[in-house]
């Protein structure tokens, strides 16, 4: 079996990609026509992937846009799952984090029946609850590490003692994510805004890939996200800003170009910061 | 509408309990001839909800061990909240945590589609992330503050600033929860293993609900928790210790003896507890 990070480079170097593209079936966003209902997510999930295989290096379906549907909005991730192409790589973004028996649950969930690649999860229980997620060879854990909200900072910022320095909590679980004993591929979810801490998480750990959300929709930097990529993996997600703005005939076409347009200034980001 | 602490109250004096049972359909625990399956779940479910109903305070559903059966368990699921007799509050055990309109769509899913009163939910993006939650009237919102895992100090337990004292980053989330502005009813999770961490808790926020799981398997310390239940509300959880243990015939005798048991006990310690 082949590892996480060997499946999302493949996929990134055949559509020379950074872009992961959130699928966040949205009530108050889908395109005119479309219903937000087990059927219409469906349908307008089929419409995104078919309008983007060929642009994006991973899919991240949000989860919580499709329990908002209940079970059968379950089963419409189900069917979903089912249309990504084999060879590009799924994200759960679940930000799920328990102890013992249930985080064995959660993982057993995410990528024995679901069937993904990887997981987003949250770390405030310490690194021993994430084991049952990391000790899945092949699999990857994204542990959130600084959220760029506006109250992102109010615990993750503040300042503990690690050894003999005080650092922000969110680099004292970005070095525990980075010397954690796995199995799974660890990377970091760091929001884009959050453009200085993004820039002290790389310091620290140069070679993690890190999962970027927030470019496009909420404002983030997409060049200190491009910036990131220089030493380790990075994926930039994007959602409602290519999901949403065009409808009827238009809501396929009009996905394909806003990802292609985000995925190709990514790219010009990317050459202008290699070394001339 | 009433309150969520109205609810939580009145099935607490009604039968008596403190006692909270989860409902965690486990696949390596179930009773001989019950199958971990969407159906097979909500039979044993409806067995322990018909054996305990008079027993217990509040059903704690814990959403890994149906989401590891993917949308049939979530199905299961909605059966046995249906089971539930409505004067009993639930409690969705989901750990949630998300930003903006990701928190929203989990609120909408655990309150509106599936009808909760309450929810557990993820400190670590900050309390401006709860928000969709702690707007929720009628609604119970407990936030995880300090679980008894064995690496649960390792983030929750360093010392942060707060003002001009140095204090364990979980009790600056308790004093935050304490403050925070809602409409819905909040409470802490607090495992029953910290019990030194669960006394330091109730000295800072005296009246503020408390959700105790730990009792029981987990080895908790069941005087702790009732002691804490002198100056407010308190809800301590059991689940495998309670549900499992008894097979065929028995089972359903064996819940209802454990739960009654288990009751009895934490009565027995809140009298002891009493002044004279």
């Amino acid at each position: 079996m082949g590892s996480f990070l060997d499946k999302l480079n493949g996929a990134a170097d055949r559509n020379d990609s950074l872009l992961c593209l959130g699928l966040d079936p949205d009530p108050t966003s889908l395109p005119s026509g479309m219903r937000y209902s087990p059927e219409g997510v469906v349908e307008f999930n089929r419409m995104v992937i078919e309008a983007t295989s060929d642009l994006v290096c991973a899919y991240k379906p949000n989860l919580a846009f499709y329990e908002a549907l209940g079970s059968r909005g379950l089963a419409a991730l189900e069917k979903t799952l089912a249309d990504i192409p084999a060879h590009i790589p799924t994200i759960a973004d679940a930000k799920r984090g328990d102890v013992d028996n249930t985080a064995r649950m959660y993982a057993a969930a995410v990528f024995d029946t679901w069937g993904f690649d990887s997981v987003t999860v949250n770390p405030y229980m310490g690194m021993d609850a994430l084991q049952p997620f990391l000790e899945r060879s092949g699999k990857g854990v994204w542990i959130v590490c600084r959220t760029s909200n506006p109250g992102g900072a109010e615990f993750q910022g503040r300042l503990v003692r690690d050894g003999d320095a005080h650092v922000p909590l969110f680099e004292l679980v970005a070095a525990r994510a980075a010397g954690a004993e796995r199995a799974a591929d660890v990377g970091l979810v760091v929001g884009a805004t959050a453009s200085d801490e993004l820039g002290s998480i790389r310091r620290l750990a140069p070679s993690l890939p890190l999962l970027i959300p927030g470019v496009g929709a909420q404002g983030g930097d997409a060049r200190a996200a491009v910036e990131a990529a220089r030493t380790g993996p990075v994926v930039i997600n994007a959602s409602r800003s290519v999901l949403y703005g065009t409808s009827g005939a238009d809501a396929a076409d009009g996905v394909r170009a806003r990802a292609a347009a985000l995925r190709d200034q990514l790219n010009e980001l990317r050459g202008a910061a290699q070394p001339a």
